[in-house]
């Protein structure tokens, strides 16, 4: 839990592996008056890459984040860093694209009510306009742009047009049920962020839920990922499952699936939020 | 997941063990013209307990559920039984207090709200009006009864004039945080849940995650359980953890032990709308 | 756990769904003197089939296990009942299969030496030498038959006669890891549990560990199943995930994997042993 | 999965959380050429404590783990740390306590023989000795003292003379259920692994399973912890649960455990051996 009244910096960093990393950035860091409230690193020694991520209390630090980020891409060059730093204190612009089904979008809605979600949530847009009253009592914006099928390239223009005005960080696809166009994957890489209602690989593409009870297994799943291009193969960023039985027919693991869709949503959007994913080949290194 | 149009009974019934006993009551349902959708039975042989549940498809009963409950009488005076019938096309009629947190609350609503939760929700009950507008766009009405040191008397005076107005089945107490008075508790015995955040027997009374947080516990919980005038002792009926580590203070405790809390709740609900808990001793038998 | 000193007997239906079944099985139980221990049914309404299991305390009961099969027929006759019935105080025998890894036959073997598994273990077969010792402590036997790519017909017919003369009831394949000719698969239909090192469907076939690790998984998983002609499609009895990391390479899959394989086994075996697997099409339905 | 031909140190500190400790250490670190592998860090603000572990290639360092610790210590007095460097090349030194439950022991000692436990375990020792032949077939030696009502000191005595002769690093109790005198438990103080069978602080002392039954919980666990003089008090290091139902009564409770505590110790003990615990106050920080 942050106190987000505080100074606070993120450090994210992807680069070759080699001496003297961790050295250079915390010498970087502590020479200006930087103090690390959380440090994690992994190295992945068969693909030769180094991940950091750095939370960073700034309160003592004289300079501004233009000034870090000017003053560190020297450093950044020397180790030919992948890197970003962000303002904790500024939360990110999310949108929601919801459709029917409600339980994904209820909930983000209310933990961002309820304080526990520490980002600004623009707008919902869906293609229905079944879920308004379950958006606006939360004092969120509803926008329901109709998808036809002869209509989505309107769609799609219409929503870039909204994302734009908002700069917008993330977009989450809380049950949208709608391919998004290739060249809106290519200018949110690794910021929409889909729920599968399956463990994938398990169950790609549509009905995961009358997949898996056709083939008898005993527990299903779901899956956060970043959307590629490639429909259900982008990087997993969180799973989980929940035991099911000869009991449970296609309907019951539909609404048995929804407790764990909620769940393994809410937890992706979070590691989002906190700066704490780093992406490399097709997988997601989570810091935390 | 039940169609909820067809007529279905359900039967369910404690005894002495001894022989005979399924095939007398299954007699009885299959002479009648009763066609079993799901029978669960348990025998506690070190109590000497007999536990069943059955789910009857009744269109073809010739018979209502008043002369069920009429001819059943003698058969269940043979077998010393504690039972009753319900008829599952009747939602049972439900009360929701809540206090200040949120959650259990807006779970239940949305899951009522889906179409998950076969029931009738009267109304919500709070001491508080805080929150009033997580409530009202569910259509569901929201009471607002101030519980002051000095009137809490008056406070539950007016609540029990509410609940014998509406012939309330259940009440369920979703993080309501008040100590239900003894009269209420034994009234409405086996029919008010409570969710403790905690994995009772561990923590019981106030602050159960600050405690969790001083002993350093490698996981929390929740259990939801049946109402008794001992604080915390009652029946339990569903439980669940979630992992933490050290780099989660109590405040994170608090946040991700809502998803275990809201879990073990609807669980627990769910369980007793649909006829599935049988209490004896201080012990729940699920039949599922 | 049972007492196997007393007479038990465990009966197995599953048949055409109708009125009735219930009431006549128990009924046939009832007026023998037959005592139900447990008793569990299930009803698939789609495929219109009903499954029983009765754990019947049999010590007033005047007849025999060939007496209850010889009176029982013409009441299986009548509802068109597939069936069986077992002496649960014969312990089922068994021989396990192995190859170079030890975990689940370890497990196997303790648990067996220790009372936790009601069986008779008449051999461990193996196509290596290297796991005698990890074997022969437990008092068990160990058959060492070479498997050389040209004498696997030759190794495959030993198997056969040993099998013949011990009139085995269960095959257990312990990471054997050498596919099962199709005419055994026959002749041991529902009676060969393989484990899988993987969360089926997900990873059919050969280094699931290497798969789960390229794709990024955040779970992965274990699946006991019987075995059929098709590779890693059989029926599944149990499955069951543990978590995994962006720090956990594939070495690490295969060390954290090997507690869930040895437990998804050992679980899919145990509902083997106490009768509580009845199969339908590719399902199965676990009667406990 | 480490391989453990090459040199590796690993450097394990707590101090009070200030500006630049982890500068300072990753400077002293890869000033003399060492490579992190892994590196973890947790700064709990509230004790306003720091925890730091590093997992070095030492390949291309030129001094000694004695050099190493010499020029180490003047920066660790200058941060006024807690800490110490270890050779991961050298496996700890580790001695088993067993009684009567042979599950515990059996798992850690196949582990150990599989190449999944990095350590040397010099023995086992038991009151009892009725496992012998579980240990034997391993190559490890199984020392029988006996535990006399009377006898309990001498012993003891036995039981130090044996470990002082070996520079034991790690007592690992698998059920051993005696009381570790007091002088015992200051000397390994952090170096006795105890397995408690129940979630503590549920169920502390005798009997947890019959606890837990009579109390009618849903979920059984285990705990791994340190053994303090304070009786199942100790830092927990590891905990885990499995659901139970009223099916299952204290026998079933007892064999369901089992398995869980074999998780719970075996990486409670893999922790330990790989460096990763810190302790402080009563609790631990897994750095893993």
């Amino acid at each position: 839990m942050e106190n987000m009244l505080e100074k606070r910096f993120r450090l994210l960093i992807r680069c070759p592996d080699k001496v003297g990393i961790v050295s250079a950035v915390s010498a970087f860091i502590s020479d200006r008056g930087g103090w690390l409230l959380e440090a994690n690193y992994h190295a992945d020694q068969s693909a030769g890459q180094f991940f950091m991520r750095h939370d960073i209390k700034a309160d003592q630090m004289q300079i501004s984040i233009e000034a870090f980020k000017r003053e560190f891409e020297a450093l950044a060059q020397a180790f030919d860093m992948t890197w970003w730093v962000t303002d904790a204190s500024q939360p990110k612009k999310v949108v929601i694209f919801a459709s029917l089904a409600s339980h994904c979008l209820v909930d983000l809605l209310h933990k961002k009510v309820s304080g526990d979600l520490n980002c600004e949530i623009v707008a919902v847009i869906s293609n229905h306009d079944k879920l308004r009253k379950h958006v606006e009592w939360s004092g969120i914006d509803f926008h329901h742009i109709p998808f036809s099928s002869e209509s989505k390239d309107k769609s799609y223009t219409q929503i870039e047009e909204f994302l734009s005005q908002y700069q917008v960080d993330l977009l989450v696809l809380a049950r949208f049920m709608q391919i998004i166009p290739e060249h809106l994957c290519d200018q949110y890489k690794n910021r929409i962020i889909n729920i599968h209602h399956s463990f994938l690989p398990s169950f790609i593409g549509a009905n995961p839920y009358q997949k898996a009870y056709d083939r008898g297994v005993k527990l299903i799943g779901a899956t956060s990922h970043y959307v590629t291009t490639q429909l259900d193969e982008g990087p997993i960023i969180e799973q989980d499952v929940i035991r099911v039985s000869h009991r449970d027919n296609k309907d019951d693991m539909v609404r048995l699936g929804k407790d764990v869709e909620v769940q393994v949503l809410s937890r992706g959007v979070r590691y989002h939020l906190e700066d704490r994913i780093l992406t490399y080949g097709n997988k997601t290194v989570i810091l935390e």
